[in-house]
């Protein structure tokens, strides 16, 4: 087979495979090249100028972590059983984010194949699975990824991930892998010895930020864009979601982002089968989810973080960090109307003019979502929305993000108002690195008030173990009533046609904000909120009739209905 | 009048004028104002937290430089007499550009005024001004601006800039001043005293780059669009020419270039006459020139180095630095076509792809020059292209530039074939700056071989007295030739408005690099070129007649023409 390494600085690469060294050809653009006989599962390294064997930056298998030596895989022996696959339109999305290691007690990529018809019963028809690449330590939330070409073998190997996906497909569930291109972990990176894959022209919160455009930086691109494409051609992943990609700096004439979509296109045309990029943007950028032709980035959608903010910061009155710039009904309503509640207006937090409208995008590119692993986990605690609001305020939020016209997005467990956190983990070998992460994490939390002691640790195993899906939970009324809401509500949207439709001109709100009610309609549907604890009367005009309600709710009289205290309902005109 | 700062770090402002302090008021967002009594002319300055008093960051008039307090001006004094001014439309322009402090002996506004009918004479229609903003010392290009809203003093006063710009448009001559947004100069930057206008976020060749995005950043654009909007409204610039927009690093979702694009585009309906953007750009990147309406940073046009450098070392036979990547027939053609060359493909200098094609985008919006101050003035010794190739290759080059569908310019002197340099000059008060600069210019040049005392010292007021132009030398025969030549091309664009013709799709180019001859065809115009030092018979079909020719040429018989030696004509289809 055919061993091969960028590595530009380096005058000698020699491969190291069944403990034999052998040199490599160089060749043009620092690439370094040689045909050796190898089987599948070969333990191989690189050699640089003869220095100790380092892990192949593209390894697909590093099943000793990151310091270990890398594995020969072939992708061609999986024998795939989705041959047929067509994954649901965009439109028709209803997501579900997991992370392997804690939605089952195994924490592997079969124990998750066990559960996927728990999600066919609740009727989402996407899974997303948080990054799966191999990180340093066995447990962590995958953005520290350094072997982006290989799966976390913690999880499983690679054909188990294949399996998973293929399982998926066959109950008509689409996969979306999370990625991380804006930068790589801080233990076991080792691609700057093999080449510049870091610039110091910019900086990120992670340190010097990816060459993008600076010298070289075309193998960088390839590199990630191959990735891209390895994890949708060989893992049939039907698509990807892009990690903070406002951390992706690049000034080329064509943007990383628009080359790789460019290059994702192609790859529909000859598997045959669509695939989605979706961006993790802070940007509140229309050009992020444009059209490549109207001169736009060309990811099919995003995450709308302002309507997480706007409703979460709402239900519970929070007004820390970033939740100082929302809070108001006002702003629910932008957020449910247009996504961004920032679309060129000033943020105090930010202390700037913030966003952009976006104008003619469809309501399917922003992915709606009441938590996520990030609002949930990167609390100090990462307690949900459950432990924050009662069960009424939870349905009223699932209520309105699954009737929306983005993209609903629910994160594991939510569909049963699951009690148990999503924490901050993390399993270093180093300990060095281990107690600055520790510490990091306490001192962070510090300046919000938290005592050390309160803040958990993210290298200690009980905080990964605790943030465990607890499935026990299902069998409990109060869960049971609460997966039957979002199994209610998916199915309305399901009905309805009316409800994927993403022309965000069809969509109108009314609200008080002294009497805390809130009117959403569409089309048909006009969807009432009381997050009052006191009964409601709100205009309603013509015949309706409920559909489905969190409470029980007066009959509409043509001009009226009255809603009870902190409810949900959905109307249709009749 | 008015005096207000923003200052949003310091807890009390003082307004110091005519000898007293007086406190100004805090307002929201970190400004400070108070109404004061002061005649036009009163020295002022801004004392923060008790602080010796500062010149004001928008001081409009800096007479005793740029450590100097600053002093008033009412622009509403001077009285124009451009009432029925309207510039001639871009896809007519030839532009010239000049520095003030060398385009003449005395080096002011007024001597400039007095030479304006030599540029009327020679038929361009548009003057470009390098910088007039307020630098560190009395000499230098400009791009060392600390204040930003005041004309350099050593040029004249705010009103004679004013009557040189008056004096412009009562000859039909537009004026585009030369602006500098992406840094500031190393010294009497006082800036970062009053405010956040600086951010480490991103480097560039000066350092911190201006803060476009980071917090507080909504009044760090105004600061440069309102300064935008002074030159163009209160001096009546007919454009700006954008220093090194490709330094300017914006991820808002509205970009800066954008934003004042936008507010420039309302001044021109306030003041009822066009104003042009004009950037210099590195990027290759057409989106820079493409309207807002889809999806551009809307700049009317931008210069074309491309153009330059392809013909530059095609020309010469240079590789040093940059022209590494050019030196081909193929790319001069390619240039002559559509502006760059670098339009998706690999740059060996850069080591990267570069560019993208710059489709449908009309050719008036590049700027063609064989040669502008800094790619003169950057070379060690200030050298023109008339101290490096012969008087034949000058007319050729300024034969394919004046007849391209770009938007041509000329450097002063360029037109006669002028023998003075253009060198890098430069007068730092303070002496460790003034020794940096120096040492700084002779090691830079050492390394591509130049010994230390061969580079001029740009502190040696002898290098800028060196770099004026010799009038005198317009005397001369083969300097008058050579105007002759210029202003012949310069009318023959002139009379044909298909050579003024935009649409790049209508140009074609043949060529043979092993005989050296190149013909570019637009609509009835076909202009030939023989590079080598032997007649050269050349296809031309049908028939033609020679228009305008550096040297003498056989009549074409309908299927091809013999070319003297050396030589540029423009063929007319009968």
């Amino acid at each position: 087979m055919l061993f091969e390494v960028w590595a530009p600085q380096a005058g000698q690469v020699e491969l190291l495979v069944a403990g034999e060294r052998v040199p490599m050809k160089a060749e043009p653009r620092g690439w370094h090249r040689v045909e050796c006989d190898a089987a599948p599962g070969s333990e191989y390294g690189f050699s640089l100028d003869g220095g100790e064997p380092l892990p192949d930056p593209r390894s697909p298998w590093q099943p000793d972590g990151v310091h270990g030596l890398s594995r020969t895989i072939d992708h061609g022996a999986y024998r795939w059983k989705d041959d047929d696959w067509s994954p649901p339109p965009l439109p028709d999305w209803v997501v579900y984010e997991l992370h392997i290691g804690t939605f089952t007690e195994q924490g592997t990529f079969a124990a998750a194949e066990a559960r996927l018809d728990h999600l066919v019963e609740l009727g989402v028809n996407v899974v997303e699975v948080m990054p799966v690449n191999t990180f340093s330590g066995e447990r962590g939330w995958g953005y520290d990824g350094v072997d982006l070409y290989a799966p976390h073998s913690a999880y499983g190997a690679p054909d188990e991930l294949k399996a998973f996906v293929d399982a998926c497909h066959a109950r008509g569930l689409a996969v979306v892998l999370d990625v991380v291109y804006n930068h790589l972990g801080p233990a076991g990176n080792y691609l700057g010895n093999f080449a510049p894959y870091f610039t110091d022209a910019y900086s990120t919160p992670w340190g010097d930020a990816v060459n993008f455009d600076d010298s070289d930086s075309d193998e960088v691109r390839r590199f990630f864009i191959d990735n891209a494409l390895m994890w949708l051609r060989d893992y049939h992943f039907d698509g990807l979601r892009l990690d903070a990609v406002h951390a992706i700096l690049d000034t080329s004439a064509t943007h990383f982002l628009e080359a790789m979509a460019c290059d994702v296109d192609e790859l529909e045309q000859e598997t045959g089968w669509p695939r989605v990029l979706v961006a993790e943007s802070d940007l509140n950028d229309p050009r992020m989810v444009s059209d490549l032709e109207r001169g736009g980035l060309g990811m099919d959608a995003q995450w709308s973080d302002d309507l997480h903010h706007a409703l979460h910061s709402f239900l519970t009155g929070e007004t820390e960090g970033y939740y100082e710039d929302f809070g108001s009904l006002d702003q629910l309503a932008k957020a449910l109307r247009q996504s961004f509640v920032y679309d060129g207006v000033y943020s105090e937090h930010r202390r700037r003019t913030h966003g952009r409208t976006p104008r003619e995008i469809p309501g399917h590119r922003f992915f709606a979502y009441i938590q996520d692993h990030d609002q949930i986990g990167n609390r100090a605690a990462g307690d949900r929305l459950t432990h924050l609001v009662d069960t009424d305020a939870l349905k009223i939020a699932s209520g309105l993000v699954l009737t929306s016209p983005f993209t609903p997005m629910l994160f594991m467990g939510e569909e049963w108002g699951a009690t148990t956190p999503f924490q901050y983990f993390t399993a270093h070998d180093d300990p060095r690195l281990g107690r600055a992460v520790s510490e990091g994490r306490r001192s962070e939390f510090a300046s919000f008030g938290w005592k050390p002691e309160d803040v958990p640790d993210p290298q200690d195993e009980a905080t990964f173990m605790g943030s465990k899906l607890d499935w026990s939970e299902l069998e409990r009324e109060t869960h049971a009533e609460m997966f039957d809401w979002h199994r209610s509500l998916i199915d309305l949207r399901k009905q309805h046609e009316e409800l994927r439709d993403g022309d965000l001109s069809r969509i109108s709100t009314s609200f008080d904000d002294e009497e805390d009610w809130l009117l959403v309609r569409r089309s048909s549907f006009t969807f009432a909120c009381n997050f009052s604890t006191e009964e409601r009367s709100v205009p309603l005009a013509g015949e309706h009739e409920a559909v489905l309600s969190s409470g029980d709710t007066s009959v509409p009289d043509g001009k009226s209905v009255v809603l009870l205290p902190r409810s949900f309902t959905a109307f249709r005109a009749k």
